[in-house]
């Protein structure tokens, strides 16, 4: 009875990846006792509601003995709104399973609180892919970090001349833009800032960007000044840290939570060595070059035994290209 | 009526693959007016009889005034067997329909041989995945040549002390050992049977080497002299030449049709820069190593727009590992 409640209920918290942060992408589905469905709601962007407060003001008066399914365990704090387990409480919901238990010690203890006012309280063992880098940064207290590569099959990133653009295809470089949407922040080297001019913008396939305010924000890490030579990121607005460390920290405490690392060589091969890249995301283009710049700076293993190994969590083929994405282990 | 009768002979053409060079690995299904099967043939090995006389002998009387589907047109000339054309007009098949044209000029010609005897002969187009090596082979009178590497996502084969056994998973080597079965000849260059002392046969998981009779050609190419150093070549028996155009003149003149260039990456650049490489078979782990021996020796375009692209015509899980073949275009 529960399982069209959970499938709402990720529906709703896909439609809110990366629009959120610093909350959570979370879905709530209400349901009757026959397992009609009566409201879904998905996690507001920052400041507005959570899942479970818009799911319950649709449903209304309907809310009174429903049954709930929310991806999250419902919030036990007061943030910028009030706690969700007290609000389904007050609703007169009579039961709420959960998906993936709330790892921010601010805000946990909702599912005892639900519990000690005598509401059912069940747990459903599932991956929810939307929360995964949300939960993630949470117990680490640092944006989660993806390292994006756009690389030909021999692990080059351009040609000797430097040529780079385009080795993907389009249909590639349209679900990178789609994906820089859904991140908190884009972040390169400052030889890249310089070299590449980038807007390190989310655009649509004719060059437009998207409207400002859903533009992840855009951050140089190195302690060259850039600004001024980086035209278009002076004239777009970024902001720059001197180390990893003080950006990590700096977009954490801003809250960023999903950041993506697109290069260039040099800094992604220093994320990788101080071992804060949690996922990676290859587009791989059907082209040899044999030379050429390569996809990571400096080594990471001297021999094969000591190189850490990602998990395949995806793969998907655009055009000739491959997409790949792996997880940390 | 005549699509279960592709899918039998496809899938008959399917295991004669690997298995009957010089001749094509063909398939051929005999069926009655009702569209029931009567017979089915694979090519057997070399020497031995072509797929419709397969099917023939055992359709015995039965084949008179039956329908054959074929995956190559029936041959015209008489080889180590006689011609197919012939046979199916004695044994009074009515109908004749086959997927791809014979384009080995002495043995073409048996459409038109078989119109002429008053046989309806119809061509149905379809790509046959296992013919295709056989089919370039005979257009280019030269073997069909696949470039395989085992790479890191980053494009190294081996960690800068070496290291390279195993860089990809079980079931990804298991995976390359059944890919050896299949194929004519396995070829390296000097370095790889010095440096890495192969065997160049297909073993099972647990290192038992298959049957010698089904083995590939073991070929070394190189000016120098390799034998007695590369011990387990000259312990097995192997060939050797002094150049790729040698090597693929000799192999095709002893019926070699489909052969695996396994690297190391000098001998893969020379293959890619004289442009004799018809497919790429890719196998990535899950791993980057950020230096390490490239797999691809040499440059191969200075800039992007002169680098060649491949058609990725497959892509397959191995575990955590991916494999990505590619084809010429």
């Amino acid at each position: 009875m529960l399982a069209a409640a959970i499938d709402a209920a990720l529906a709703a918290g896909r439609q809110a990846h990366g629009l959120t942060s610093p909350n959570p992408p979370v879905g709530c589905a209400l349901i009757d006792d026959h397992g009609a469905l009566i409201a879904v709601g998905s996690t507001r962007p920052a400041g507005g509601h959570h899942a479970e407060i818009v799911a319950l003001r649709h449903a209304g008066e309907r809310a009174r003995g429903a049954t709930a399914v929310v991806t999250l365990e419902p919030c036990n704090h007061t943030g910028r709104t009030g706690p969700c387990a007290q609000a389904l409480i007050d609703a007169g919901i009579a039961a709420v399973y959960y998906l993936q238990p709330d790892p921010n010690p601010a805000a946990s203890g909702g599912a005892q609180h639900l519990r000690d006012a005598g509401i059912t309280v069940g747990r459903i063992h599932r991956r929810v892919p939307e929360l995964e880098a949300w939960l993630r940064a949470t117990r680490l207290g640092r944006p989660h970090v993806t390292v994006k590569f756009a690389q030909s099959l021999d692990g080059y990133t351009a040609a000797v001349d430097g040529t780079s653009q385009w080795i993907t295809s389009t249909v590639s470089r349209r679900d990178t833009h789609r994906d820089r949407l859904r991140r908190d922040a884009i972040i390169v080297g400052t030889s890249t800032a310089l070299a590449d001019n980038p807007s390190l913008n989310a655009r649509a396939v004719d060059g437009t960007p998207f409207p400002e305010e859903r533009q992840p924000r855009r951050v140089v890490i190195g302690s060259r000044d850039v600004r001024g030579a980086a035209r278009n990121l002076t004239r777009l607005g970024f902001e720059q840290y001197a180390t990893i460390d003080e950006a990590l920290a700096a977009l954490y405490a801003d809250g960023a939570r999903d950041v993506l690392v697109e290069g260039g060589a040099t800094l992604a091969g220093s994320f990788l060595r101080a071992g804060l890249v949690d996922a990676l995301r290859v587009y791989l283009a059907p082209v040899l070059l044999g030379s050429g710049a390569s996809t990571v700076g400096g080594g990471l293993a001297r021999t094969l035994a000591e190189a850490e190994r990602f998990e395949l969590v995806g793969q998907c083929r655009l055009g000739d290209d491959m997409r790949l994405n792996y997880a940390r282990r």
